[in-house]
């Protein structure tokens, strides 16, 4: 179980988010409300773009992320217009930097909250349908950088939606040949410096949290006076596992089977139904 | 704040006690119920002795206890007659090895729980206060390590209980001398291989919790077919921050101000009575 | 690449070869004579027996091998009849504890120096051969973890040596495939408690370099003063990749293609050959 | 032992000096040429400015420079007009990041190469000369931190090379007084985001080697087609412990006892004198 979020807008400073707000991600590595877990300790990860069609940079520590102090500086340091970050709470795989989210690809990156359910019995088999040109790519051990890979071997870098959806349809699928009920559970972001997609989804449709701003357009006008709010600008969109704060009309829960794609400024939401390939 | 414990008797598996209890050490590092903070994450640390006379071992790290692949190993392979377990809660200074407890000199063990308050006002009195001799020993940062060379320096390997006195006079004078109203706040540990010196102490009266076993032969005779009682013997001494298990009977609260000294299966308990040198 | 040592003989602390010998595997961590790199820096790795036929312990950590205290530690806690250490030089794959050898399933470890070259070309066909079984206890992401899961899929538990040459001949079958001239360069050492078995083979037949002890009996009336001899007994057993100390007639190096069996103070050696299973 | 750089200039990519140049200083922490020792495996540290009026940004980790994933990630990210960078050969304080250069404090930050000779002995001593408000800023045990505190004392933000001709002084003769011969060796660079300080200095006259670049001006001219040079403007500085480079002409030794001065495309070089304060 972990915490996410992902952020796209005028350049923010990280900081903000993962650390000045009220309930902030780091906070919530500690305490977190919602989760699953309440500790959130096994590692974190921040990924963020410089310019959008360039490789983005990462930064993943197996510290909680509480404690690291190279962390608050490179949340100081760093201004982007496009980030993701996470805190993790490890199922059975290891604390281990590889095993830390966001995972990468090319200008791809990579966040997820939830499981595979009982992943060591269909571990081989998932693994072995990810295209053979990405396998030697594949660094750690969990079930998040499986569900990656398939979904990039189903298309994520042309047709995200579409892969997310058969990446589900297949593990479902395999899922339950080895007799598993509830094969998923998830909420995941992925982005490609140009456009955010976060999707809610679990087999057993009791997915994992997940909101999303409202616009902040909307809350310019609600809220005249808030400077958290003026900083941000009109198309600045959030999308987390928990909100950050509590200002009422300003969060928005993400229905059960639905994901949001945002891109320049534009946001839509589609139900989220698994396909096979 | 952080939680420990200490334990002399017949020579045991450090698992029984980090792992294998219901509410055992590293449990109480994710889930501590009558702790200061919940999460004792910023690193742990064990010291055991081989023959009582010898310097101790230690295996000291700053992971999170629960996610620490070779602690586990070094529960399974350590067995050992007398041994001081710890996680910690950092309060503001870094996680690292050396701000681990216990800390060592010679063949003495130490670990606390608690804190020095304004400790960045006092830490240099405090620091120049230690002996010129053992001022060289000091490796890390925290006020713990401090106490410890102060009761050294105040006498801690010929007479424990009272160099712990002298220690916490001093420490409240210092404290007070810059206008700090409660200076400290303490449960302590400290061993040689042959005697247990615990001590539960704060300037307000209002210390951290502390526990001992009740005589393990009174247990023996309260639950006979309980397999966790048959393990230790019948002169098992186990003094901890949290209780293990809910067995009624089987713990006892340590007294507001008062130190317990453990040597050869006898225990004594006296008053703890900050002394000025 | 790596350095490795096994030992088995009467029970010795781990500190005598890792630390007090003259060119110990600490030292060669910094300071390697006979290897491809002399810095040794990436992780290390000790694997140890209390009872023979009980599952080893295991002390892995990423640090360097020089600078790593609770090693120190642990080198003068323990005192085993049989042991593996490793020291690693990473090739292409990340620092990280899984990484680190000596690899463990149920009572055997297994150590590696060498490489399978072109891996990332490999890797998914070397994978995909791992009995489905074993295929969930795969952590890290070396050739050299994935060698192991090989030869136990080939029988390692039951033929050790013949496991290891089918190993070898599936490798360098399966590299030839995918077009690498010489697929495998190896030294290994696998151990079950009871005997070590270690071998010395690479597709080029330039093997890195590998070291056994002579005869101890035959040294204790070479050199009947030394208290290093002395402290060995007549069975000791110590096979490495570089000569831990320079006394002519200790040392011996195992040929080109072959493969040493050490069982209960019986020593014997064969020649190494590829077999197709 | 260690290997440090410092630059001053246009804004640049931190990756062109650590991993890029052909003798850069990730090369140099495994493969020191003109160090004392050739592995500087004890961790790295960078500082850089963003405004140079700001606080300056840190990362610092204990993990070999060669290895270290986000560092790669760093270099690649940062673009600075002012950095300093840091690996480090511990002598014998151990491998934590409190004990990586550069320090910091306020606007300034230190690295130094070096040692103080018989440090137990004179530590106390010199930490007592702190000032009593820097006291609690001090986190790591290493004689480069009490310098860098030192020099602070003596005034290093308001007459840089004064304060460190002091600083020397002092620990000269407190060594003296506890009968070391030579008790001072080092190559320190501090900075402050608009000057860059960096000085050349032992007690025995033998000190660890600096260099500094030649005019990029006249690189320009000597070099027109080579893009390294181009990329650099025509004000830029480097000084660092080694050469980056092989080009003929390009770099020039700082003589034995001298400190250099850079400010806003300025350099200038005066002989360095230990003053008694």
């Amino acid at each position: 179980m972990c915490r996410w979020l992902a952020y796209s807008g005028n350049p923010l400073q990280l900081e903000t988010v993962l650390f000045n707000a009220k309930h902030s991600l780091i906070d919530q590595s500690l305490h977190s409300r919602l989760g699953h877990t309440t500790t959130n300790g096994d590692g974190f990860g921040i990924g963020w773009y410089g310019h959008p069609t360039d490789i983005p940079f990462r930064y993943r520590c197996i510290q909680p992320a509480w404690s690291d102090r190279n962390l608050r500086e490179a949340a100081r340091a760093i201004h982007a217009p496009m980030f993701v970050a996470h805190v993790r709470a490890a199922t059975d795989t290891p604390s281990q930097e590889t095993n830390c989210h966001p995972f990468r690809h090319g200008r791809w990156l990579f966040a997820h909250n939830g499981l595979v359910r009982n992943y060591p019995a269909v571990r081989r088999d998932l693994m072995v349908a990810i295209a053979p040109e990405l396998f030697p790519s594949i660094e750690g051990s969990t079930d998040s950088e499986v569900l990656f890979f398939l979904a990039l071997t189903f298309g994520l870098e042309l047709a995200p939606v579409t892969a997310l959806e058969r990446m589900v349809a297949f593990v479902e699928e395999t899922g339950r040949r080895h007799g598993v009920d509830e094969p998923l559970n998830m909420t995941v972001c992925a982005t490609d410096g140009e456009q955010i997609v976060a999707a809610r989804y679990s087999s057993e449709r009791q997915s994992r949290s997940l909101f999303h701003n409202t616009s902040f357009r909307h809350l310019h006008e609600l809220y005249p006076d808030d400077p958290r709010i003026a900083m941000a600008g009109q198309d600045a969109f959030l999308v987390l596992s928990e909100p950050l704060a509590d200002l009422p009309g300003w969060w928005q829960e993400i229905p059960e089977s639905t994901v949001m794609v945002a891109r320049g400024g534009e946001i839509e939401q589609f139900p989220f139904e698994p396909q096979v390939a």
